[in-house]
């Protein structure tokens, strides 16, 4: 089997980005007085080559799969909300359906394995389309086999990679839905971070204190039954979901094509981890949204050398804190594109030390 | 003299608080998943008493005004600097002016002080708008003077209110610009919360270590001069500037008409400051768009129990922070008016324990 893993080369260079930073300092405000804007701006830049970056377009791209491990009770919810949270995306009333349409980007479904079946519905243009990608009905129970095969995890890899394929624009927002998924994100970045999984481990949507022991330890189990598995895309066979190795190949595409990759929450994370274990260039690309209200979503950016663009406790996924934080990505955008320079305002720039010494 | 100050009675309702928690907590997301966008959509429909707030033509207001004590050397820039960028603001190239411009903010430049005369301009629907209220050119240099007397305080205060009163919309953003007026910030902080003034004096927009020195002890003098004032207006007039007062009427009026009161940095939140110290029911109407870089404010913001949208060590001032974050609190209602509930979405809600643990 030939597996799904594109070329990915550096962006970086040294010239352009100097040239980048040349052309933020002239702007009329103090050397980096719009902080954490400016590094955006310079990052989007780089990823789209402009010295006026212009995002175009952008795809909201929501992954949704079931897992066999929720029968072990490691959510607080029922499985079947996956599907139902399916329809409530399609139908525009979950949060990222809201926050898609204020911000103006397309929303997209995809259905990478959710145990039930989702009617095919006809596409509205202006509406959030369904896409039926689905591997099977859910994984197995990670707790006594593995997640799935390695075919299965390079069909769901190969399908995310095909739909941004397809996809107009220079940018993509990434978020899930899978019931039983945050258990996926710990158990992946326990063992591709060699930590114990008990440092990763929270509430997901809200399981009380007993809850996540339970949970923990259901997870050591499963950690225990794939010692073996080391290699990122063992890994994410053994121990991820469907919805997770299709964000995979989303990303490995995404940045082949070098379009701007804005990362939600915990579970997007881990599948910006695994891509970064195959091609550590994706990070290039990456914006990522917020810090979420998961414990180890904090140690998952620290080990990427992310710096998240919010950090509002968000727990909810389905890439609600992506589309939330993406007129923060237009603003830098527009202050690089539009903003004045010194030179051009006619505004003087810091006095010498020499003369404010004098003063 | 009668000074202004309106009444601004509470409104706090304990009844419609809970009335619209309750609307949140009802909505397809577990409980308290969606973080700081719940807290703040609370505010919103708090300030606004709306179960489906909807923000309405929203107005940046920039005040701008010059400091005698500048000629102290506080600032690394020099004072004309105040009037170009007064310039810049009406011609569209400073970063305020492209926030805004992205996020559909009316701009309004109101002169309160500045040192230079502006030609007046006519206004073109659609641009930004230029307001003179000159009090004074420039304040006197509070070192060895109070920097203006009561009634030009009062003055000041009366034009700011008078601008929220002729604009319409049910929010105001507020932002500054003055080369020297951190300094009034960090000594209006340090006096009002009985502070060192070291501990809230800062760089500005970029003195070195040994510039932030020489203002510290600059400021340590004006403070011993103005070592009787200690009530809000006295301290405002001795030590302030005329776009702080002007910043002070404007709250103070905003909240008197329930309008959204959206709090740019450090010295915006000083204005904040004072005229919670005269009505502290203005907090009640507040929202503050960030953590800015100058010490001082994280300090301001503890002091005033407020939760700052974005810590992206922003510290330029002009209301650019503020400008940035609308985008946010316009999610916040969309969040509110527009999500489903879990009855209306046909999903289920949270397990009960005793499943989730046979589970």
């Amino acid at each position: 089997m030939t597996r799904f893993l594109p070329e990915i080369p550096s962006i970086h260079d040294t010239a352009w980005s100097a040239r980048v930073q040349a052309l933020i300092d002239q702007k009329t405000k103090p050397l980096g007085a719009l902080g954490l804007l400016e590094r955006l701006a310079h990052r989007l830049a780089c990823i789209l080559h402009s010295e006026a970056p212009r995002l175009a377009q952008p795809q909201m791209l929501v992954f949704a799969a079931d897992h066999g491990l929720a029968a072990r009770g490691v959510s607080a919810y029922p499985v079947d909300v996956t599907w139902q949270m399916v329809r409530n995306f399609l139908s525009g009333g979950a949060a990222v359906s809201v926050l898609a349409r204020q911000n103006g980007l397309d929303l997209h479904v995809v259905d990478c394995g959710v145990a039930r079946e989702i009617a095919a519905r006809p596409h509205v243009p202006g509406q959030p389309r369904l896409w039926h990608c689905k591997v099977a009905h859910g994984t197995q129970d990670c707790s006594s086999a593995p997640a799935m095969s390695a075919a299965q995890c390079d069909e769901a890899m190969r399908h995310g990679a095909l739909l941004v394929q397809a996809l107009p624009g220079n940018a993509v927002l990434l978020g899930e839905m899978g019931i039983g998924n945050t258990s996926s994100a710990s158990l992946l970045l326990a063992r591709l971070c060699a930590l114990d999984v008990a440092q990763v481990t929270g509430a997901g949507t809200g399981l009380d204190a007993a809850g996540v022991a339970r949970k923990v330890a259901v997870l050591r189990e499963v950690l225990e039954l794939h010692h073996a598995a080391h290699e990122p895309l063992e890994v994410l066979a053994a121990m991820g979901g469907f919805e997770i190795a299709a964000m995979v190949g989303a990303v490995l595409q995404a940045a082949h094509e070098r379009r701007v990759i804005v990362v939600d929450g915990f579970i997007t994370t881990a599948a910006v981890l695994v891509a970064s274990r195959l091609r550590p260039t994706v990070l290039e690309r990456c914006v990522f949204a917020h810090r979420s209200g998961e414990p180890g979503h904090t140690i998952a950016l620290q080990a990427l050398g992310a710096e998240p663009l919010l950090d509002w406790g968000l727990r909810l996924g389905e890439g609600s804190g992506a589309a939330l934080a993406w007129p923060l990505l237009e603003s830098a955008c527009a202050m690089l594109r539009e903003m004045a320079s010194f030179a051009s305002a006619g505004v003087d720039g810091q006095k010498a030390e020499a003369e404010a010494e004098a003063a």
